[in-house]
């Protein structure tokens, strides 16, 4: 439905022009403009829109043509055992939407639409004005530093959950499956990013939380953050495009639209053009006015300096193909970013801006999300990442001074019982005892479903938490919910959330453990509670605690 | 000839699609490939490869098929007042070539090649490794830093002129019609790039100077220099391309390739993506670790600090489009920067890294080249340009501190005598009381081939030189020599030499003027003088010195 503009919006290759090298392929108007809504939701985001690869692997004519309709069709059905979903098996694509797509994939790429500054504007809405807004936080929203925003994924909404009671204080709508939310260095406006490049910012000072202004600069988008450096606290919000690739900064009371730069430049090793260079993870560094800011494709950090906000300056540091997510270590001096298909962790010294060193992580496409520190009582400060392709969990030592045989190296490998990956988080917070995974991409459905403790000090898995099926339920027996994923803390760190990734047929619960004896504490039931997947929780969110 | 390489890579319309929106024109292959050369030697410089436009407007075929094969042949033959060259009228292009132009520019552009490193590794030639290069200048070197380099443009050359005995030392080949040539802040060698991106390096401490390497990074190109800051020594060139648009850092004693930018980003002022977003000049700061690079269509200046070469840090400063040439005022703390389709001077402020102002030129389309520095009695330090489009000289104050009424203005305008504009170059020297100014593409054939002197202090032309018949003379009588192009001192400032602007059917001399008496000194008529434009004395540019 949201995408129908993006869909208006691409040159659709008519029927005449679609069989370059495969003239027995043709496609109507139609049937282009389903592929290609289907491309976008599913195939976009690990083969990139111009199906160069990035996560997965390029899927060009040239190759898609020489493998065949009916490879193509099995492969789309199936999966991959590296890592590719199988999503006829899934039931997620229908056999007839399965061969649409072997097809589709074996013509020319339609070219995505560019944006300019005046097509942004025309999608932003300043919704209550900010001498409209509370001046205090309101009677009632005592709590708001404690809040949690819930990621409605698959209804394109977020619902704010007050960390105190417990209860759903308000829900509001966002872009289309929502990838992250960020606090402002304030904690007071939590800003959202959907996946169709529509990012909102909600006043969590409102006795009931409210949008406050939307804009939607990208038609695909992954992250958004706000300048914390204290001389321009909360000034600027930047939104990071994978579509158009850019980095669009913005004021961060209103989401106005100021500035664009596009990332599109050439690949740090093989200097090769790319149109396509999406931003990734975009993370603000606390000391330095400066957005540290993955670029996919060509395996570059970029550090904005935001300062001059209207005449940037980037410094374009050489990490590693293809970046994806990461996270500060504890001293939020190294930004550890995962480069997932190349198997590294690149590690940027954003105090000195350089490369400090592309560590393999010895395990199958790492996926930190923001990763996992722990200042270990004998290895020094480590930081921890899962991996989506195998099930090793690694911990790299970040203290240069005074562990330096630790530092930037693997110092502690360990799997999570079971066969394969499909770990997509790990979460810690000082104040708990434990590290917790999640496995919801695994294919078993019983390690799918576990909890994964993890003791901070022997760093191997000390526990396995199975959900109970109770809490799995769906409203349609033949679609099953899956297991728990993501975690968060509450702001004192004594309680870990996590969510049952169910389906858009019924409400799935949030469930609440004690962070230190690992008893189930509340369910959070709600029947707005629709697809939660990542939670963010104020102060941690604001501080970046992890 | 050196362009075949560049059209077979260029990827020519079928003659099944290029009749979009104007189904009745189509060209053959072999006249798409013409059309292409042609385009790309007479068009693409002020309409873009792309043909969205820059000095000259967009030639995108929505508004080419509205004006009509007809009107398009008018103006391709008879030019515009507005400064476009009438192409058939000067017998550049035939009346079948005149009329392939019209219809090939009705439609879509084909789309120019990219170049990945090893694209360019390819191209790279080390004709002389630096051990076997001379240690000191060799015998009968001993003049080098008074040699000019003179480019000999339509036979793709550069000639060696011994300053001080007025012979030509050697001549060597270059690039199709060389743009430019620097020198590092050594001098020892001579940088040229040619418009066909083929870089190359004359080494003048050889008894006769030859090319020690070569390079061509891009399809077309405008701009090189060095790195001019003490540590950093003319240890990395930089080649500035106009496709792809690039910014190409290589090895500065081999011209090896070491990094490269894209410059593709957003309009400055409406945020518009723009690919064809050109390197115009360079130039390299004395104070900071910095390229001072013109991106033209999106009216960029970047400060482009090498110091971390593999891991630039650009600072993208907002300026004017579309930005041309320029040149430093005479503290070397401000560029100053033609965007000469606005009829602006954009000062840059490269010890604060900001724009200063935007100053309307008070002319019409500013040509400075580097321009010309007077330290005047009254007015103080002022930084002069001529116009293409106008006859108007005018002088912009550069001193804040000493001058502060009169900085960052035109504090005085005065004309070229005559009608009409056609001046490119002024030029001047600490040594001599005064700027000369040409006017070669001056329509009139007496104003077009005059010496324009202006006196320093009067700021006004004080005497105009024409050029006797004599050195007018061309093989064919029908095709004229033009008038004198183009000032160069020689080291001491005591000489201003100036090159008939001939064509490739004879030599033509070079002129040299006693820069105060303004008598002539010497003529340099040399058979291997073909087609001299640009002259560049090896201590004027090491130094900067305009």
């Amino acid at each position: 439905m949201k995408l129908s503009k993006l869909l208006s919006l691409v040159t659709v290759a008519s029927v005449a022009t679609v069989g370059l090298g495969a003239a027995d392929i043709k496609l109507s108007e139609d049937e282009m403009k389903k592929a290609t809504q289907v491309y976008f939701d599913r195939c976009a985001g690990c083969h990139g829109m111009l199906r160069k690869g990035a996560l997965g692997p390029s899927l060009e004519p040239e190759k898609s043509i020489a493998m065949g309709t009916e490879a193509l069709k099995v492969i789309i059905n199936d999966g991959t055992p590296g890592g590719m979903p199988g999503w006829g098996k899934s039931g997620e694509l229908t056999p007839e939407e399965t061969a649409l797509m072997a097809k589709y994939i074996q013509i020319e790429a339609p070219q995505p639409p560019e944006k300019s500054m005046a097509d942004m504007k025309a999608s932003h809405k300043l919704l209550i004005p900010v001498k409209d807004r509370p001046t205090a936080p309101e009677a009632g929203a005592e709590n708001w530093k404690d809040y949690f925003a819930v990621i409605l994924r698959d209804v394109g909404q977020i619902a704010i959950v007050d960390g105190k009671t417990k209860k759903v204080v308000s829900v509001v709508p966002s872009g289309y499956a929502t990838h992250i939310t960020r606090t402002g260095a304030s904690g007071r406006y939590m800003y959202v990013i959907g996946r169709d490049g529509k990012a909102s910012m909600i006043d969590l000072w409102m006795k009931e939380p409210k949008n406050v202004a939307e804009f939607r600069p990208c038609n695909d988008a992954r992250s958004i953050d706000t300048s914390k450096h204290k001389d321009y606290m909360d000034k600027y919000a930047v939104i990071g495009c994978y579509w158009p690739p850019s980095i669009v900064t913005v004021d961060a009371d209103t989401l106005e639209p100021m500035k664009i730069v596009s990332t599109a430049s050439y690949t740090y090793d093989e200097n090769v053009y790319t149109r396509e260079a999406r931003v990734a993870a975009i993370i603000a560094s606390h000391e330095k006015p400066e957005w540290v800011i993955n670029v996919k494709e060509t395996g570059q950090v970029w550090l904005y300096d935001y300062s001059n906000v209207m005449n940037p300056k980037i410094t374009m540091v050489e990490a590693e193909r293809f970046l994806h997510d990461g996270g500060w270590d504890l001293s939020k001096r190294y930004f550890m970013s995962a480069a997932n298909a190349r198997d590294v962790i690149s590690v940027i010294d954003t105090q000195e801006g350089k490369l400090v060193k592309n560590i393999p992580s010895q395990g199958t496409k790492p996926h930190p999300g923001r990763g996992a520190n722990v200042d270990h009582k004998k290895l020094g400060p480590v930081w921890i990442t899962g991996h989506i392709g195998s099930n090793d969990i690694v911990a790299i030592g970040t203290d240069p001074v005074n562990h330096p045989k630790n530092a930037w190296k693997v110092v502690k490998k360990f799997q999570l019982p079971g066969e394969g990956g499909g770990n997509l988080f790990v979460k810690t917070h000082p104040n708990s005892k434990y590290i917790f995974a999640d496995r919801p991409v695994n294919p078993d459905r019983k390690l799918q479903t576990q909890i994964y403790v993890i003791d901070k000090e022997k760093l191997e898995v000390v526990k396995t938490i199975p959900i109970p099926e109770k809490y799995l339920k769906s409203a349609d027996p033949k679609v099953k919910a899956r297991g728990p994923v993501h975690f968060e803390f509450n702001a004192d760190g004594s309680e870990v959330w996590t969510s049952i990734w169910g389906n858009k047929l019924t409400a799935s619960p949030i469930l609440v453990f004690d962070s230190n004896t690992l008893e189930l504490k509340s369910v959070i039931d709600d029947k707005r509670l629709i697809t939660p997947t990542g939670k963010f929780n104020v102060t941690n969110t604001m501080t970046d605690t992890y």
